[in-house]
């Protein structure tokens, strides 16, 4: 890693409790800085510290004001440069009260230590050169990933897999830069180095990969905040007994979020690793009160964004008023969503009232929408997406599943692929791409190098942003409030 | 410590999460038994765990069911018998997300592990000898306790000196019932080893501290629990304010308890380091509702435990109204409690309006109260229970707290004292006094040895039930469930 600008000049001795806030068995509080062990040592009764081994572990007691134990702890230690974040640091294991946590942690700012900015432990990793800035992001997105593979792109980000590639991608924009500066150097003698050909494809091979990982953002924020995938239906159609289903099945209940005052309208899942995050279309509907329809129209937004619609069909109701509302629905949704039409309540209607459904599905609703809104590859098999469904007897549950992983073609074959999950790394992105874009036009055109060369130092800066290879005092402080107090 | 009855056979190794429940910036998985090492060896990817110098700290990787990395962690380890549990014990200190952790102890069980039941790592520690059975209890408070009192209560009780209050109990007990199997052996032979009067001294010893230590339970109780105090007034005399303010002043505000299904009516406050639990009167009133009616009835059995009644006096209403209202209430109230009275909105009236209402208080409510129900040094002087008071100003304020932690008479000389907080200590101590109070009679009445050689061994039995020199898994089962997960 490049040195930072911004480096930390005396800094002080912070603490703060690290572990989820709440009672356990036990919690972990957490000093750094230079007078880490000086401070502990000021109320600890045990085992010398200044002495103690790094990495090392010792039991004694933490003494409160009155010089009473206050508690029996352990004490893990770690000296500068062999630790988390490049300082001494030092953490206490206590029982995990509420009254002991926050005592200990009085007691250390009494010593001396300053309580804890949130982020701040792994903003002086980056301070002192231990990791970069995406790496610092990727442990953000570590302790908040919810699904295995938020979890694993967090981990590829943690790892520095991700900075790697863009050290290259660097690397490459540099080597590209110098063959410039020599076209610039010699460019009255009529030298070349190298043919504008060679320079052309070097910039082509360049754009393809930021353009590549900028257009992983979509997917990687999907891994990172669930695919979004609409349940849709009329009321009794079997949407909440369809969404139980689903929760139940694999126990992992993410989240609630309540959508509008009134309604809850999201719930996200894993499902074989993925996490989905579905939206419940029950709120859309016409109203005269101004707040809700504030709350639909923010609905109506969000499903514009969907990757899949599940459409959930009562075989045991009339069927046209239901493609009537499918129809409408569908006017919100995303042009590129791929459909699933669920034909539910296949208990209660005859076999040949199935067959006659699921033709008319295909005929009134798949055949045009395919032809209207959808590539082949995304509906590889019209009859697929249309599934016989009992939730009472498990009917298609299996077919479900299995439609909606293969749909969002999520899975082991993305998994060791590096995904922009960051809106922030997709910005700078972005903004690399648009610059590098009209290069290869600029080559063929003649323009002077020195432009290119302009056009490159910004391409530099701001990939260099991503890594924290440049960066600002700003930038640091909104990545590290997003942190939580303690890492 | 006594060697248990209960050894642990061929233990498996188990884990937990230790740390509270959600989101931080780590997490500890802890990991006890024979194959502890073994287990956790099996998902690392780092030093050679077996290698490693016990109490020390090793960085690496845990990895997936793929062998991809699941998370950069830090592992503690420690070697039989110099750990909590007295077993080979792995602490796995990792990123704090929900997902981690989670992932982490399936690993754990997919390698070996059985997740831990409650208090299971305590269990062992005492199986194990570590610790005796009120130390594990007093783990239990020390992670419960919520106030400095309380916490240090908890501090003693872990610490072993209320165990060996007790084993120095057990000692004399044994001493007397060797001096009485002497009179047993020579009985016929009229030697006497020990003068009938030396015996009896040595029981009333005896007695009067298990005597002590059981009537500290009301006491010890009130410290973990909190000092019960009712907040009592007409409406609107300003009872939420006054609670508000005593919150606010101290910010500790420990929990809200619904008392009823219809009111919160109950508050904890530390004050002083002492737990206060503000109890409101609000809830009493007549009613035809037979449910509301059955939580009045419960919070009249709170209120005849109160330590102290705070009587709201709204000086700018008519004075005659609030003075039966106190009469009417007090009929609920225990007949040892302090009142306090706060003669409130001193602001809204004159001087005069505020030394009338003094002393018609004084006559009308103090000097009969004193004469029917209270002993002299529960209120030491009529004159500071009454207590102008304004909220606005701050008037009163610190003269209340005063008074509060006068009446209650807790504070600082308490501290070093062992008090009694276990219901199952008290059971205990109590059947163990009973016994106990009989034998000085019996002794007189020169009954004979044998008999009261029995009741000795029951007396024995009770007391050795609180430290576990003598338990039942039963009890066991009992104690450990209290305790969460992890610990």
């Amino acid at each position: 890693m490049e040195p930072s600008l911004i480096s930390p000049i005396n800094p002080d001795t912070i603490a703060a409790i690290s572990t989820p806030p709440g009672i356990g068995g036990i919690a972990v509080i957490r000093i750094s800085g230079p007078e880490a062990i000086n401070v502990v040592s000021k109320i600890w009764k045990g085992r010398n510290l200044e002495k103690m081994a790094p990495n090392s572990v010792a039991f004694g007691k933490i003494l409160a004001d009155d010089g009473q134990p206050l508690d029996e702890v352990l004490i893990s230690l770690f000296r500068n440069p062999a630790s988390f974040t490049g300082e001494d640091t030092v953490e206490i294991s206590c029982h995990g009260s509420n009254w002991i946590q926050r005592e200990i942690l009085h007691r250390l700012v009494d010593a001396g230590a300053r309580p804890a900015e949130p982020g701040e432990f792994t903003r002086r990793a980056f301070l002192n050169g231990k990791i970069d800035l995406a790496q610092a992001e990727g442990i953000a997105d570590l302790i908040s990933a919810s699904s295995r593979n938020a979890h694993r792109q967090a981990m590829l980000q943690t790892s520095g897999v991700f900075s790697a590639r863009l050290d290259s991608l660097r690397q490459r924009l540099i080597e590209f830069a110098s063959l410039l500066e020599l076209e610039i150097d010699f460019s009255e003698e009529e030298v070349e180095f190298a043919d504008r050909r060679k320079l052309v494809d070097l910039c082509m091979e360049i754009l393809h990969e930021v353009g590549r990982l900028a257009d992983s953002y979509s997917r990687g924020k999907a891994f990172k905040e669930g695919i979004p995938v609409v349940i849709a239906g009329q009321p009794n159609a079997g949407k909440s007994t369809l969404l139980n289903l689903l929760l139940q099945d694999d126990k992992a209940i993410v989240s609630n979020i309540p959508g509008t005052t009134r309604d809850i309208i999201e719930d996200t899942v894993e499902i074989q690793g993925t996490l989905y995050r579905f939206i419940d279309t029950a709120g859309l509907r016409s109203t005269d009160d101004t707040i809700e329809q504030l709350g639909i129209d923010r609905a109506i937004q969000r499903l514009k964004r969907a990757a899949v619609v599940i459409w959930l069909i009562d075989l045991s109701a009339p069927l046209s008023p239901q493609i009537d509302l499918i129809r409408e629905q569908s006017s919100h949704l995303s042009s590129e969503h791929s459909p699933i039409f669920l034909l539910n309540k296949t208990d209660l209607v005859s076999p040949d009232t199935l067959t006659i459904a699921r033709q008319t599905i295909a005929e009134s609703l798949i055949n045009p929408s395919i032809r209207d809104n959808h590539t082949p590859d995304i509906i590889p098999s019209c009859a697929d997406s249309i599934i016989p469904f009992c939730a009472d007897s498990g009917q298609g549950e299996q077919e479900l599943i299995n439609r909606l992983t293969a749909v969002t073609a999520s899975g082991r074959e993305s998994e060791s692929q590096i995904l922009i999950t960051n809106a922030r790394h997709y910005a700078a992105l972005t903004a690399a791409r648009t610059l590098l874009e009209r290069i290869p036009d600029q080559l063929e055109n003649g323009l002077s190098a020195d432009f290119i060369a302009q056009d490159l130092r910004e391409v530099l800066h701001h990939l260099g942003q991503i890594t924290g290879a440049i960066t600002t005092p700003d930038l640091l402080a909104s990545i590290f409030t997003r942190f939580c107090i303690g890492k």
